[in-house]
């Protein structure tokens, strides 16, 4: 039997200091958001919006995003209002720049299998022959409890094609780690009760669900309504 | 029979221009809040977590929130971060005030019995003679499918003996004024799902209660370790 024959000499399995030839890399960046971007983050809350069967509550505009998420008056810096950070993807590394905010952060994948992006052309960021492939939203909120800032996630989405590959943790990182930085006291978020996936992968990376609270919402003409008080 | 006789001759009923004997009066005004104002807040807040069985999570002080609510540098204006709007209640008239940002919303109610205040010492205002009795604490937030900001309602609070008068009512109508008039989206807040008074209101003043979603939040040293991302 197997078991007892003597184990083999214990020779050190050799560190893969180089990409093995079957695999394919691909390096990441997370960086703020700039109106430049508009046109890209229009049509990524559109695939959220499809993908989450909500597209009769889908009303943005390029234009409407643009004055809203970067207005050209008295804007905030970031992290202190609606921040959009983006997630690029590029064959090449990309190049070393520096953002005195908001230092991109960059990472490398190996993968077994390339990635077919059917949207690659949609998507196409400069430099390096990158992509689009994702975004975070997020906004300044306040525990009174802690009399602490912290941050909401209003979206985190990653385009299908990339989904599993560990870009969301990347991007939720991103985010509690600005807040860590910060000094901040919570990152809060919400998540579908039957997305069961999603519960887990959030469960993973630290959070609590909290289950007895309800959201309650007050919206379209029931909210007009006050604007005669 | 009674119904033969033919009707008195139409005489209007008396108005009553005063208040009747038996009534008491009591006039509330809603104000923005001040520096000044945060001895008063921190005890409210204080109240409310005994009242949710939270203290053990409370660890606010005076001075914290006073720079986190109040900071000397590079303040916003107010309802463009976390604004404190205070409810104070007067035997007497509040004198006229103008306020550029928010001119104080003031009403008169007319009770049956007069409103025994246990800690009116604690929470005396001027003028007046008048005691604060509540607060909301709200924060924009930002919808990416209407490509708006809103509210998001942190605390609403009102002290127990001036529950259940209406006075929750003027505080959550004055934060959605205050929405509908800058033609944001939506106002947003959270109910304990067992807190089915608080749900009934809501839903007559016109909310939805969203059932499926659920707060995800990362805190503690859960947030901590990603500082070191």
């Amino acid at each position: 039997m197997a078991a007892a024959s003597p184990p083999p000499p214990p020779t050190p399995a050799p560190t893969p200091a180089v990409t093995l030839p079957n695999s394919h890399t691909l390096f990441a960046r997370i960086r703020l958001a700039t109106s430049s971007d508009v046109p890209h983050i229009h049509k990524l809350i559109h695939q959220m919006a499809v993908f989450e069967r909500l597209t009769h509550l889908f009303s943005a505009t390029e234009s409407s995003l643009s004055s809203t998420l970067f207005p050209t008056t008295s804007p905030s810096p970031p992290f202190h209002s609606t921040t959009v950070l983006l997630l690029e993807i590029s064959p090449t590394p990309f190049p070393t720049t520096t953002h005195s905010l908001f230092p991109p952060i960059t990472k490398s994948f190996n993968f077994d299998l390339p990635i077919a992006d059917p949207d690659a052309d949609l998507f196409r960021s400069s430099p390096n022959n990158a992509v689009v492939a994702g975004f975070v939203l997020f906004f300044p909120n306040y525990s009174t409890f802690l009399a602490k800032p912290g941050f909401y996630i209003e979206d985190l989405f990653v385009r299908e094609c990339y989904r599993r590959k560990g870009f969301g943790k990347m991007l939720l990182s991103a985010v509690a780690a600005q807040a860590a930085k910060m000094g901040y006291g919570r990152v809060e978020w919400v998540v579908l009760d039957w997305n069961v996936n999603a519960i887990k992968f959030y469960e993973e990376m630290g959070a609590q669900i909290l289950q007895e609270w309800r959201i309650c919402r007050l919206t379209g003409e029931a909210l007009q309504a006050y604007a005669l008080n």
